[in-house]
């Protein structure tokens, strides 16, 4: 077994990784958006690495890169592995591509040993998943999963450019979309590397950890009205200060959050109205964003939040209107996946640590076709997207070197079991 | 004596506020700045009803109007009354010119009934209170007081106009501002009728109340520092959320507020940084205002205020930065003026409510020479600063008629009393 520390295979996929940030519409920033001349270029270059680790490699209807390194029989089922090429604005390195060039390294070194095993895998590399060109996301898994909506190609870029048009330009065929598809019975799983994008394995002190979920997440726009009045000379007691009502809100649903295992809150927007230091505000406006694992406790804590923000709403004598602006229910990974995973880190020697996704992947859509499993890499203080995204070669390697353990150990008896989530 | 409740004058009042209120820059607003031609147009018909209440009337170097009602004897000390008739952009009719009106009636009920006193009343019309057109307030009143600062000639308003020049233009004589300073063995007091500005004798059902003190006020701008994250993958124990802190530090200087008597606390402005929905905000910024009569109870609370903000920012690993940007100590009104007065309400058959100003008035300036006080007269809502303000002739008719019997029994004896605030 390959070592994590060992380093020559780190560099390798380090360098590739600062290959593909060169595919980028900005000189000084990596920004590479879905169908455009860089994707383009950082497709062609992962359809090379494909080939060269003995795969076929093509782009699909929608714009993938799908890679497949046949099994032993011919008509064996395959495991998908892969991720997305394609990047927000202004963004880190790692996030996408470390699952793209994990999973085409550990094909390289079974094609590199001569290696078939029982069962074909497919490398998918996503044309959009972050959702920065047009409005939809996971554009590229939903159509591998089926559940691309024709609908969408309609949907326009700050430009003008139509999702269809772009295809077409990519040199895709919209039309062929709806066979992209891929029909349960020829596929066995969706697995994925990918960046933690948070501080928990570093705090930890380990290299990669396990993902049992990807969390589900609600946001919200709270406005609570108040009456505005004279700093000075309204008495404490006769106020319906928005402000405070809106702090109170705030560290509500923080201490919901801080009491609820599993749950994570945030306001990150706030403003007052009219906004001036010797006016008691009469409006005040701010966002939540809830997230869990488990739908059933984000589903509480938000019923639990609505009826703090009624109660203190009720108390101070101010209106509040909250309304919901998006809702996305968890995806859980696969017990046997988890488990197998599990199986693999501890093979490792490193301690598995089982933890949750706040951010959403390709497995969101994927979770239609197949069932889903995550290893989640270390990030240097659980910063992602931003160019201060980075992992350490050592880290990377021993993603690759974890994965290539778990295919060839990886048994798909129990996975038909059903699966809640 | 007349009742409070006799319209006839009630709405002669109300008239003159009325003719006031049509001196604007604006046709559908009332904005009326310091030296400009509605200022002057203001001054002019203010100085007619002077006359006409038996006053002689000139405009100062400051461009204050300026109206003496002898005294039973040539050389008897004055008491000074007024108001100012600036305004604040897009204000309300009341603010300042209340006090003018009242104290115009209340000199020529004496002259219609052929009254004298022992003592000369002047009444004065301060040109600048609001400080709506230079970046200085109370001129008008601090160069009657002698605290005139002649570097304040110099000061520009949005235009560039310089006050200098502004002063000249307005046919005043800058070089002629020390010589209104009036000396401390010419005036018994400054006495001023203002609305209140605040819901407090609404909310009591009383047309007027005893003011005790100008509260002194100081201002902040907290900046809180935490870390930024991403919202679904920072598990709440390891966020150093800044809006989080700032909503804790906001609750924290309102209960101070809440339990301090006197104290008024407020947060008019908040924001977030970077401020998105999904990423926990690495800054948060806060503005507070802290008011109370008693200097001593506004300083303890700032520094408890201080110490909260402290405490949370280390419980909550945040950085916290507080600057103070404004300071200003309270202005007690005279014992002896706040008995008396309470007397002519009484008197008026009006329960005698003290209260305290949370705005600031020409007194803050006018202590520096000589003793102050001050009667509030009910305005709806509490709202002022605002097209909405509003009271009822029959209020201001009251206002008057107190006032007037207040001067009637004036007795200046106690106000050489040494004072504090």
């Amino acid at each position: 077994m390959d070592r994590p520390d060992d380093t020559a295979p780190g560099r390798a996929l380090m360098a590739r990784l600062a290959d593909l940030a060169r595919f980028s519409s900005e000189r000084d920033a990596l920004t590479r958006r879905y169908l455009t001349p860089e994707h383009r270029g950082a497709a062609d270059l992962v359809a090379g690495w494909m080939r060269e680790a003995g795969m076929t490699a093509s782009i699909d209807a929608v714009g993938n890169v799908v890679g497949r390194y046949p099994g032993a029989r011919p008509d064996a089922p395959a495991l998908l592995l892969g991720s997305h090429i394609d990047t927000v604005r202004d963004a880190g390195r790692y996030d996408g591509t470390l699952g793209v060039v994990t999973a085409i390294e550990a094909v390289a070194r079974l094609h590199g040993a001569g290696e078939r095993l029982p069962f074909a895998i497919e490398v998918l590399a996503f044309g959009d998943e972050e959702g920065s060109r047009f409005p939809v996301t996971l554009t590229g898994s939903r159509a591998v999963a089926g559940t691309f909506d024709a609908a969408t190609l309609d949907a326009v870029d700050p430009d003008g450019v139509r999702l269809r048009d772009a295809l077409i330009g990519f040199g895709c065929a919209p039309d062929a979309i709806p066979a992209v598809a891929r029909r349960p019975d020829d596929v066995l799983a969706y697995c994925e590397v990918h960046i933690e994008q948070g501080p928990v394995l570093e705090a930890q002190g380990l290299p990669v950890g396990i993902v049992t979920a990807i969390a589900g997440g609600s946001r919200f726009k709270v406005a609570v009205e108040g009456v505005a009045g004279h700093a000075g000379t309204v008495p404490m007691a006769l106020r319906r200060d928005a402000v405070c009502a809106a702090a109170e809100m705030i560290l509500a649903i923080e201490a919901l959050a801080l009491r609820t295992p599993g749950l994570v809150a945030t306001t990150g927007v706030i403003a007052a109205d009219p906004g001036a230091v010797n006016v008691i505000a009469s409006g005040a406006f701010f966002t939540v964003d809830v997230r869990s694992d488990d739908d059933t406790v984000r589903r509480t804590a938000i019923a639990a939040f609505e009826r703090d923000c009624r109660a203190i709403a009720r108390r101070r004598r101010v209106g509040v209107e909250i309304r919901r602006t998006y809702d996305q229910p968890a995806a859980l990974c696969h017990p046997a996946l988890v488990a197998q995973f599990e199986d693999a880190v501890r093979r490792a020697g490193i301690a598995p640590l089982r933890l949750v996704s706040g951010a959403g992947h390709d497995g969101l859509a994927m979770r239609a076709l197949c069932p889903i499993g995550m290893l989640f890499v270390r990030c240097r203080g659980g910063i992602s997207h931003n160019p201060a995204e980075s992992i350490t070669a050592a880290d990377a390697a021993c993603a690759a070197t974890v994965l290539l353990d778990f295919l060839r150990r990886f048994d798909p008896s129990g996975l038909r079991a059903s699966q809640t989530g």
